[in-house]
C-alpha cells in the first residue's frame, strides 16, 4: 500500500526554469523529442523540441560519454549536461552534452514531412493525413496554443462577469435551428439528432443562472465545401438575461475580445512570436446596421446589390475592408439582421418588424459570431412559432421555461476555430481545427 | 453607426454589490426572478431569485407606491427601495421596496413544480422531465455551481502544471475503445461514429504539446439502466508524456483533487454551505494493487471473490468502505487492473503481464476515473494489437505517431458528473447532469 499526495518535482527542468533557475555553467537534465540534428564535423547540435520551444544539445565528439549514432531522429531522450550562454541558439542557451538516456525510439522510417523546417512546406492536404506529425512542427503547434488563450480567456472573462458554465447534451430528439443541416442517428431504436447549437438549453438556463456559456462541439450536416465551413467545430456560446438590449451582448464580447488579447499578449508572447502576428486592436469595435452597411460598401466599392435580405461572402469582405479604411477596425458589427434569415426565436425590432435586434460579428470580412436578443414572452414566442408555419411538437420542456417566466435575454456563439483562423492569419478553417471534419474528411 | 468599447456598469445591483458596497439606508435598484411571495397581512415578502442566491424585497402597503397583486410569482421583475438591515432574512439584508418595473411576465398558468420549498420534495422523474423549472430550486441550482468549479479547477489546474487544452473530433470513422457500445451515423453516405473517448487524439497529441487536457462531451451506447450510467458524459481528460511511471498519473490526480478541493472552499463556499456538504480530505490518497484490495475486502467483510481478474460495483463498495475504515479516506486508487480487462493501449506490467500499470480511482466506493499508462514502442503496440486478434484497419494516423517517435505517457478520464455526484452527495448520477441521457430520455 501507498499513498499519494500531489506532484512531486521532476529532476528533469522544463524551458522557462533552465532561463529562470539555472545559470551557464550549472550541470541540468532535461528530456525531450530529438526535432532534428545538425552535423558540423566533430561538433554536431541535436535540436530537442519541448513543450515550451526549441532547446539546443551540443554534442561534442569526446567530450560526450556516448556516440551521436546512438541518437535517432524523433527519439524521445533525457540528455544531463551543462548549461551555457549562446545568444545563436534558440532562448540563447544551450546544453553541452554528457549523458543521454533513451525513452522511446521511433521505428526505422523515413518522417513523411520535414516537421523541423521553420515553415512546414507542404499542402493542406499532407498537414491533415498526416496530423499526429506536421502538428509537431512549431509553427503549426503555435497556432494551437493561441486557439487555447482564446478558449481560456473566454472563460476567465465570463467567470468574472458572473456566469456559470454549463454542459448540455449533444444527442437529442430534434435540432434548435431547424434546417436541413442536421446528422441524424439512431437512438435505442430511436430517431436522435446530434445538436446544432445548445440554444434551447442555454436559454432555458439563462432562467436559471441568469447568465451561463459553454464551449463544446457543435455539429453541422452542412453541404459547404468551402475554406471557412466545418461539419464540426468548437462553439463558445453565452447566454445572459436581465439585458437592456442586444447592445448589451454586443458589449459583453467587445469585453471578451479585450479580455483575450490582453491574456494573449501576456502568456502566449511566444507563440504570437513564432507565428509572426499582431494582435488586433479592440478598444471599441464599430457597430452599423445590416441595410445602411450595405448601401456604404456598395457604393464605395461599386456593386450593386443583389438581395437587400441576405449577405453574401463576398459582400461580407468588403464590408471588412469598408471597416477597416473607414473606422480603422478588423471587427465590425454588423446590426439588425432581417428577420427572414433569423431563427424564430430571434426578437424582432419593433421598430421594424422585418429586421431583429440581432448582430453578427466580422473580423477581417468574416463572420465569427451570430447573436442577438431573443423574445423571452411565451405568447409573443408561441405567436411566431405559429406565425411561421412551424409545430411546437418536441419544443415543450424548451416552451414550458417560457410559461413559467424568463428574463428578457440575448446571447451569441462564437466559430472558435474562425477566429483563430483570422487572428493567425490563415485563410482555410481547416488550418487552425486539430482534426477537421468536413465532406471528405473523417479521419484520422 | 456606434461604437462598442466594453462592458457598462449596470444601476442594477447584484447580492455581492449590495453586501460590501451598499450600506443600509442607500435606495438601490435590484432585478430578479419572482422566486415566491409571502403574505403576512398589511406586509408580503417578495422573495427574488437572484445567481448568487435570494434576495428579500418588503412590500409594506401604503408605503409602494404599486399594488402587490401587481406582482406575480415567476416573474422578472426590477425593484427601487431601501436596503435594510435584517438577521433574519437571507444574507442579513432586504429591500424595502417603492417601485416596481416588470420585465417580464409567466404565462398564466401553474408551476408544475414548488421550486421555492428548500428541498425540491419530488421525484427525480419529475425533476427531469421539468428541468428548466426544477433547478430554479436554489438547492438543485448549487449542485452544477459545484460541478463548474471542478471543471474550472482541472483547467486551471492543468494550466499551471504546463497543459495544453485540445478539442478533438466526436465524429470519426472508429471507436477509440472498442466493443459494443458505440452510436453509429451515416456521414454523408459513409459510417462514423461518435467518439467513446477522445483517447487516439490525445495520446497523439501528448507527441506534439507534451502534456494534454480535454473536457468535453463522450458518448456511450451502454444499456445499461443504473444509478451510474450515463449514455453522454462529461469526461476530464488529460494525456501526459515523459512520465516516469504510471505514478505520475495518480500524483498528478491527487494534485488536481486537492486544487479543486481549495478552489471550491475559496470560491464556492455559499453553495457548500446551501447543500450542507463536507469537502474529502485529499492530502493523500492510499493506492492498492487490484489482487491485494480484493483479498483485503473479501476477508475484512467475509465474501468470497467470484472472479479473481473482475471488479463488481458491490466489490467496489465494500473496497470504498475499507478504506475509510483502515484509511480514513474517501478516495482509494485500485491500481494494476487485470490485462484482460484494459484496451489494448494499456501497457503491461512487466514484472506479471497478466496486469497493467493502469488504475481506477474509487471515491465511496465508485469509479469516477481510469487511468494508466500506455504503450509507447510502436513495436511493441503493434504486437499486441496482433496479439488480441485486431486489425490495423483504421488506426494508420494512430499508429504513425508511433511509428515516428512517442514519448513514455500516460493519462486518465474523470467522468464529470460521478465526480460531483459522490461530492454533494446524490445516489444517481442523474442528479448531476444538466439533461440526462438515457436508454429511456433523450429530452428535454
Amino acid at each position: 500500500m501507498d499513498y499519494y499526495a500531489g506532484v512531486t518535482k521532476k529532476k528533469t527542468m522544463e524551458l522557462g526554469e533552465l532561463l529562470e533557475a539555472a545559470k551557464a555553467g550549472d550541470t541540468v537534465r532535461v528530456n525531450g523529442a530529438v526535432h532534428t540534428i545538425r552535423h558540423m564535423g566533430t561538433v554536431a547540435f541535436v535540436i530537442l523540441r519541448k513543450r515550451e520551444g526549441l532547446l539546443q544539445a551540443v554534442y561534442e565528439e569526446g567530450k560526450a560519454e556516448f556516440l551521436l549514432r546512438d541518437i535517432k531522429e524523433a527519439a524521445a531522450i533525457e540528455v544531463e549536461g551543462t548549461l551555457r550562454e549562446n545568444e545563436r541558439a534558440p532562448g540563447g542557451i544551450e546544453i553541452h552534452m554528457k549523458s543521454v538516456r533513451m525513452l522511446s525510439e521511433p521505428a526505422d522510417e523515413r518522417m513523411p514531412l520535414a516537421i523541423s523546417k521553420w515553415k512546414l512546406n507542404t499542402s493542406l492536404e499532407a498537414k491533415l493525413n498526416y496530423r499526429a506529425i506536421s502538428l509537431r512542427n512549431v509553427r503549426e503547434r503555435a497556432k494551437f496554443r493561441i486557439q487555447e488563450g482564446l478558449t481560456r480567456a473566454f472563460r476567465d472573462f465570463l467567470y468574472g462577469q458572473g456566469f456559470t458554465e454549463i454542459h448540455t447534451p449533444k444527442l437529442g430528439a430534434r435540432g434548435a435551428e431547424g434546417g436541413a443541416n442536421i446528422f441524424k442517428l439512431e437512438y435505442f431504436h430511436r430517431p436522435a439528432v446530434l445538436a446544432q447549437s445548445p440554444q434551447f438549453y442555454k436559454q432555458m438556463m439563462a432562467g436559471v443562472f441568469d447568465r451561463v456559456f459553454e464551449t463544446a462541439p457543435v455539429f453541422r450536416a452542412e453541404k459547404h465545401n468551402t475554406k471557412r465551413h466545418l461539419n464540426e467545430y468548437t462553439s463558445l456560446d453565452f447566454e445572459m438575461g436581465y439585458i437592456d438590449g442586444f447592445e448589451d451582448i454586443m458589449e459583453m464580447e467587445t469585453g471578451y475580445l479585450q479580455y483575450a488579447m490582453k491574456l494573449l499578449a501576456k502568456e502566449y508572447a511566444g507563440e504570437i512570436k513564432t507565428l509572426g502576428i499582431e494582435l488586433p486592436g479592440t478598444d471599441r469595435i464599430p457597430a452599423v446596421k445590416f441595410s445602411e452597411i450595405k448601401e456604404l460598401a456598395a457604393q464605395k466599392y461599386g456593386h450593386s446589390i443583389r438581395n437587400p435580405f441576405d449577405l453574401e461572402p463576398e459582400e461580407e469582405i468588403l464590408i471588412g475592408r469598408y471597416a477597416k479604411e473607414e473606422w480603422e477596425s478588423d471587427f465590425v458589427f454588423v446590426t439588425h439582421y432581417p428577420s427572414k434569415k433569423r431563427p424564430f426565436y430571434a426578437m424582432d425590432d419593433p421598430e421594424d418588424p422585418r429586421y431583429t435586434l440581432s448582430f453578427d460579428l466580422l473580423y477581417k470580412g468574416m463572420e465569427i459570431t451570430t447573436g442577438g436578443q431573443r423574445i423571452h414572452d411565451y405568447k409573443e414566442l408561441t405567436e411566431k412559432i405559429k406565425a411561421r408555419g412551424m409545430t411546437e411538437e418536441g419544443m415543450e420542456q424548451y416552451l414550458s421555461a417560457f410559461k413559467h417566466g424568463m428574463p428578457p435575454h440575448g446571447g451569441l456563439g462564437i466559430g472558435l476555430e474562425r477566429l483563430t483562423m483570422r487572428l493567425v492569419g490563415e485563410d482555410n478553417v481547416r488550418e487552425t481545427t486539430l482534426f477537421p471534419r468536413d465532406l471528405s474528411r473523417l479521419e484520422p
